[in-house]
């Protein structure tokens, strides 16, 4: 198979995290019922985007919150990119991306590599690193649809970890992110075509609703590009869903016609996964 | 000095390599008079964009059209990146691009790196390699106006000679391209901005006019991107000079407010020229 359908859920923020979870629940219900395969939630759907929420909300690692996604996954028969949570694992905090299959199993796990600490003169300022961890591995899983990559906002930033994933073979990237105001019109759109257009895969960028009342206002904007750097679909700020269908085989029909990964200099400069040389 | 004026010739294609070469003197010498400190032409000014004219007229390393052109950046003291020209050197040919200073000294050369073979079905085809050699080092030199970094055409599709040349100091890269009617509308823009947005530089990528009656039909839109990943100018297809006064202080400027190039994980991923990991 390398047909599939993704729904990208660009929910608002709600004001408890009970509240975000199950409204969560139910929007990957209806798309179920629109036949998507993969369904993708924002990056930190179930808090506010500040550090402080993301410290008093963290759910376990595993926890119940974790298990309610997983559950829901199976009931539904979807593929679930569970937005990311900020998850408390061995007393720490991670901005972490969970990837269930249909029958509820976690199938790919990536923390936020890349923590966005942004002091932009007259625009946004924002410390992640504060009470976030960092995480450390490349994340790249076989699916039914192909290999699949994952990574998280600011991550995109970082073409090395996109080129790494393409390296491992990923022909489709779920990046869940909240761009803001300042950034989102500015790079947004650039980020997601330029990083499909060099590593000729697809890659899904998931966002939050902008919210009016909240502090930290998301860009929204949930996108999906193709192989060839092509915007196939794109959300406006508002609450929406992005429901695409896409054909994983392209990314090989491109990678033939212009064989980017191939034309790499290997003889001349290395990338690698440290310790992996 | 960190202010310059950079002027961009985005010159017709001639018929025979001398008309080339002096309607490229000629267009420095105007350059000169509009207060330019950088001059650049296109890759392969001085021949036809093919591969059988690139090979019967190849000039010679250090020969009469670079002595030329040496010459010229000497007597109207500009730097001048001479384009590229195809490049005879121990038996091969090369795609390369040389930056001479204002007294006329070669400060560096760029043989391109990454030779442009594509097959897109019902567009271009094109096989660079039948004919040329790849060069195999990252350009970065030092300048009045700070580092310098030099990449031609088809390198700029690979993130990780850019990411090297920003890791060396580069805050200006000047790219001599031609791409094409296919690739050009699809993903000229693209390459640009987003290479100077990742790299937080300044990014002048220089085309030849279209010619209609040529058998390769450059996209020309001589472009120039700042460290934010905007466009201070961009030509159209037609033959003209794109002349833009930038402050590369603003490349360190972008790199403190998003400090993209600190927050690579080092720790995680490692990107070296080989032999120097």
């Amino acid at each position: 198979m390398s047909t599939l359908k993704i729904a990208q859920i660009q929910m608002p923020e709600h004001d408890f995290p009970s509240e975000s979870l199950e409204a969560a629940c139910d929007a990957v219900a209806r798309a179920a019922a629109m036949r998507a395969d993969i369904v993708c939630l924002p990056e930190m759907f179930i808090t506010h985007y500040d550090t402080e929420s993301m410290k008093k909300d963290a759910v376990e690692e595993g926890g119940y919150e974790m298990e309610r996604l997983a559950e829901t996954a199976a009931r539904y028969g979807v593929y679930l990119q569970a937005g990311t949570v900020p998850e408390a694992a061995g007393g720490k905090v991670y901005n972490t991306a969970c990837l269930f299959d249909r029958s509820g199993g976690l199938v790919a796990k990536h923390r936020k590599m890349h923590l966005f600490d942004i002091d932009i003169r007259g625009g946004q300022s924002f410390r992640e690193s504060d009470t976030l961890s960092a995480g450390d591995q490349v994340t790249v899983t076989g699916t039914e649809f192909g290999r699949i990559g994952m990574a998280v906002c600011y991550d995109i930033r970082f073409p090395e970890l996109f080129r790494l994933m393409a390296l491992k073979g990923a022909k489709l990237i779920l990046v869940p992110a909240s761009f803001n105001m300042t950034t989102g019109p500015a790079h947004w759109d650039l980020c997601f075509r330029s990083m499909a257009m060099y590593n000729q895969c697809f890659i899904a960028g998931t966002a939050s609703a902008m919210t009016p009342e909240a502090s930290y206002k998301s860009y929204g904007h949930s996108i999906i590009c193709d192989p060839w750097g092509q915007i196939l679909g794109e959300l406006e700020s508002e609450e929406g869903v992005l429901l695409t269908e896409i054909d994983t085989d392209r990314a090989s029909d491109i990678r033939n016609q212009l064989p980017i990964l191939k034309n790499r200099r290997e003889d001349v400069y290395e990338l690698a996964e440290k310790g992996r040389l």
